[in-house]
């Protein structure tokens, strides 16, 4: 089935808020063999509400809403779906019961002369929200299926897989989105030097993209196909490729898993522990692995160690080390690395010690520079590396830097 | 000047990655008084293209395109728009250049055989681009702008800054948007129950929104006027309705910085340094203090202490109160705060240790529960705290209620 998202809020527009939905909305249709078609983000606006729902109906067999149907007076979207397909506002008892089911979930009471969630267009259905007051709303206009919800992500999230997806005929295709997941080239020199011919040999087999990130490029297949069988063996196709190619020494995952999935799944498998000592990154690494579920297993600690004196009293880093290289240098993050294994009682740990920025940079140091150390029982090492961005670019980069290395320490044990 | 975006690109449709576009670029029309019209995210698909297109030189003065101009063959931006527009493609020796720059900069050979960044159709000019090779594309049809970046955030920021936005002219009109951030109420509370008139009594004064978060609502009250004395004369007139509300108390802050920014800025001012000891948010609250420029002022470290073991080496949590109240319980939450503000030798230290889930909740400590400790020099507290979510968003709700109590905390002092 072909969807289309239509996200109602002024607030998206200038930039108060980032959309969530529709990353989340996408990933979700992707899983399940639905194709969403097109997004627009529009403002609270009836022009704009009729013009966007008139080019989604003839596009597309489902149309969703996100926003617009809170407490506040510039929520319009109940208002405008009833204006567009020309229903009055009824009271609605399973509205008002969809409602009260939140209040009681938070003890709370619902006053119906002041808000009017109770009330929904002729011949519309209430949604249920499993994580908030208002009721999302479901309408049928002849083979065309309308849906809104509200525009918190939790709330669309829960409605979407309760509500929506379980209405959504599958269809008979299945797919699969073979993920091939390359470091430390850019995307035109896989293409155009390493490895030119792999697009060529990977068409056949599936439908190609290419997609950069702060560090490093993912290479995707979509094999498509009507039984699992087909699926596997097209995948199997798709994986020969990538084992003949010379992109192979640049791939470091094949599978949808991020760095650091794959950094909690392979220290796990191999019981090892690890740790950081962080200065520039500023706790994002050990904050990127405790995203993990399950990440409690391998991950010890981290010492976010911004003072000098921190790095001295925790990590053992010495005054010497700091007065004649520098907080940021190749020493300092080599007794980063060490004192943090030995602090923390762990087996891998790894350091970063950088200028993020924007202030702070010199001509031997500009903003950019990284030391990151890594330290085991048998080996510790370090190593000084130079990216580009701003703060917070900076520090997800020197954090991909350091997750990078230490998944390559994880498998050489 | 209304401004349209059309994200062009099937990994942004089918969830592989997140747009960060549309944001960045509402943010930015937002602060220089233009108008991001409407937003949408279309396939690799010539018919989406030219459908949106159409529709964008409708309504809006300006049109931005990003994706698809990069050096893979499912980017057909470029073709795209000299089909459109029925422009041959010619060789350029202006986007000749700006390609050529970047390969300078990064010393790198340009294969003019192999990627075509030197070919735009006939009367387009090159966008220079200072962060990647292919080059950006304008052009002018009758009174239309037209606009096309790449879709990396990177260039298609600088892009914007440098290249696009200084080619857009100044409204007439200047305005601000006068930002309440509250905590601590529903949305549905603040405007129905607790401050049933405010609304009305801001909708005089500029335009209302309202914008919940993970914890807190935002009020915004956009204010127009043709001179700065206007505008200072409206958001006075927003403040004095505050100061009278009963939101006052509600109220953690007046305009658009972060929790994050407010707390770097305010223990600045006073002198005091601040510390974290972090289990459940894994670093998180320490991260998100360090994404502030400055930060390292107040900031000295976290103790990221995942481990009982670290609990108990680092932050002198004691065997026995593990033992009788468990890792997540108030007197954990307790000594850790406490051992933090004596091992990072700070001021203010604050700690985290909760269930984030999706395992390890019990009947007495759900997935959601958290014990957050304070200790200043006079006195160490702690409380136990319930959220909801997901993992990652637990952690979120977790950092942002460690943080405001740290808030609190540093206006007393």
């Amino acid at each position: 089935m072909n969807i289309e998202l239509i996200i109602i809020g002024n607030e998206l527009l200038n930039g108060k808020i980032q959309d969530l939905n529709s990353h989340y909305l996408g990933q979700k249709l992707f899983q399940e063999n639905h194709q969403l078609q097109k997004v627009q983000i529009i403002g609270d606006n009836p022009d704009q509400f009729n013009q966007a729902l008139s080019s989604a109906l003839e596009e597309s067999d489902v149309v969703i809403f996100t926003g617009g149907l809170g407490p506040t007076r510039d929520d319009l979207t109940k208002k405008m779906l009833a204006d567009y397909f020309e229903k009055e506002i009824v009271f609605n008892e399973k509205a008002l019961e969809v409602s009260m089911a939140h209040y009681k979930r938070g003890e709370r009471k619902y006053n119906k002369s002041k808000i009017d969630y109770h009330n929904l267009p002729l011949e519309f259905s209430p949604l249920h929200n499993p994580v908030g007051y208002a009721p999302g709303i479901f309408y049928q206009d002849k083979k065309k299926f309308i849906f809104a919800t509200p525009g918190v992500p939790s709330e669309f999230q829960a409605m979407l897989n309760e509500e929506i997806l379980p209405r959504l005929s599958t269809p008979d295709e299945i797919s699969k989105h073979v993920i091939i997941k390359t470091w430390k080239l850019p995307e035109a020199y896989i293409f155009h030097k390493t490895a030119p011919q792999l697009w060529s040999q990977l068409n056949p087999i599936g439908e190609v993209s290419s997609l950069p990130h702060l560090i490093g490029v993912d290479i995707g297949v979509r094999v498509t196909g009507t039984t699992q069988a087909e699926i596997d063996i097209k995948e199997q196709k798709v994986l020969e490729v990538i084992d003949q190619s010379p992109l192979k020494e640049f791939v470091w995952h094949i599978g949808p898993e991020s760095v650091e999935e794959v950094i909690v799944q392979k220290a796990s498998d191999k019981n090892l522990t690890i740790g950081f000592s962080e200065s520039c990154t500023g706790g994002l690494c050990a904050s990127r692995i405790t995203d993990v579920s399950g990440s409690s297993q391998v991950f010890w600690g981290s010492v976010v160690s911004y003072a000098n004196e921190v790095k001295m009293k925790s990590l053992y880093v010495s005054d010497q080390t700091l007065k004649d290289h520098g907080a940021v240098s190749k020493e300092t993050a080599y007794e980063m690395a060490k004192g943090a294994r030995e602090h923390l009682g762990v087996d891998i740990a790894v350091s970063t010690t950088g200028v993020a920025g924007p202030n702070g940079g010199s001509k031997e140091k500009p903003v950019g520079t990284v030391g990151i150390g890594i330290s085991t029982k048998e080996k510790t090492s370090s190593e000084i590396y130079h990216f580009k961005g701003d703060r917070v670019t900076l520090k997800k980069r020197f954090s991909f830097m350091a997750l990078f290395l230490l998944l390559e320490e994880i498998e050489k044990h």
